[in-house]
């Protein structure tokens, strides 16, 4: 399977058995998550905003308003930094020390480009509304001209990924498994509650399967 | 109520009726997220990762390993920017332009410093402790001296931050009311399932309060 080198950039070095630098462990959190998190710099201060996103191929997508500073730096040839995270539990150990959660996440580097052509452009935005709604670009009334004009989409080859994952009970030291104290495993999950009609809704239209039927 | 001022660092350009620069908004945000998304800087190259972390009074403390190379930034002076994000829904427009999501997050900047005194390091994991899990630090086996060497704790000053939360049906043009399309809010919430018991817990203890009870 396809990897990425660890470099000095990607290279876990705390709990390295933790990491995993091939493709097939980490485009499956990149197409579970829903936001990532982007570091970008202003005047050498580093930033750091949620995005929505998507993964197009080898390349992540993100868009935004023209005037976005975080899209103006990446056009301009800045490197990003971007992590996507997901929590799946408390790990509730113990020792106070050995506290932790379990989780998937890849912390990924690259640099982008604004998507000109107005036809990759387009697609772009039909990928990335499907990131968000498996299906919804098929229903949703297209952008129009005005829409494309207002909005920038930039396209990250992923140069260097890593995905890091914790799924396992707590590890506590030896002589501590003998106190009286609970310990385990607390389940964390994005859950989906019933869908909310827009109050405008004018028309009576059902509520579609991939809503209805929601999952990441 | 304290504000923070807006100023080039903070400042929501994009709409700004989103923003907020008010701790009695932006405190709650930090203390119900679980993790955050620290942005820091290695050789001019923009990094983010994701951290557990607390608030205490108008600090973050992050902690880890001593040789994290985001705590020695930290440590080192560096400027840092620190996201918490939550998402409370999908936004399902008519038009694929207009979709979007509900969220509550803060952006904040500062500049830590290590917390060297043994007593005040300690009173941080506590915090740090309780953040993962209210009540938790009572329970748990309280760090050893081995254990606070390991580990760094920072603590960073909230020198400026922002919350932007968007709360609202779909913001549709005009023109989409009339389309045969569903549109609404699909919430989405974080929760817990049944508490796993470690595999290893040899004492037969009930599972705490706050563990059976976790509500962030």
């Amino acid at each position: 399977m396809p990897q990425f080198p660890a470099t000095d950039l990607n290279r876990v070095r705390r709990l390295p058995d933790r990491a995993h630098y091939d493709t097939e462990t980490i485009y499956p959190i990149l197409d579970e998550g829903l936001i990532c998190h982007v570091a970008f710099l202003e005047d050498n201060q580093p930033f750091v905003i949620p995005s929505l996103y998507a993964r197009l191929d080898d390349t992540i997508l993100l868009h935004g308003a023209k005037a976005s500073r975080m899209l103006k730096y990446i056009q301009n040839g800045g490197s990003v930094s971007i992590a996507v995270s997901m929590i799946d539990g408390l790990v509730i150990a113990r020792s106070a020390f050995h506290h932790s959660v379990n989780f998937r996440s890849v912390v990924l580097f690259g640099k982008g480009r604004l998507i000109d052509d107005y036809d990759e452009k387009m697609h772009a935005m039909e990928v990335i509304t499907n990131h968000i709604l498996h299906g919804r670009w098929d229903d949703a009334r297209k952008p129009n001209r005005k829409e494309m004009n207002a909005t920038s989409v930039v396209s990250i080859p992923i140069d260097s990924a890593t995905a890091k994952i914790r799924n396992a009970p707590p590890g506590d030291d030896e002589a501590d498994y003998q106190l009286p104290v609970w310990a385990g495993v607390l389940p964390l999950r994005q859950q989906a509650f019933a869908p909310i009609n827009d109050p405008l809704l004018t028309v009576d239209v059902p509520i579609p399967g991939y809503v209805a039927d929601y999952k990441r």
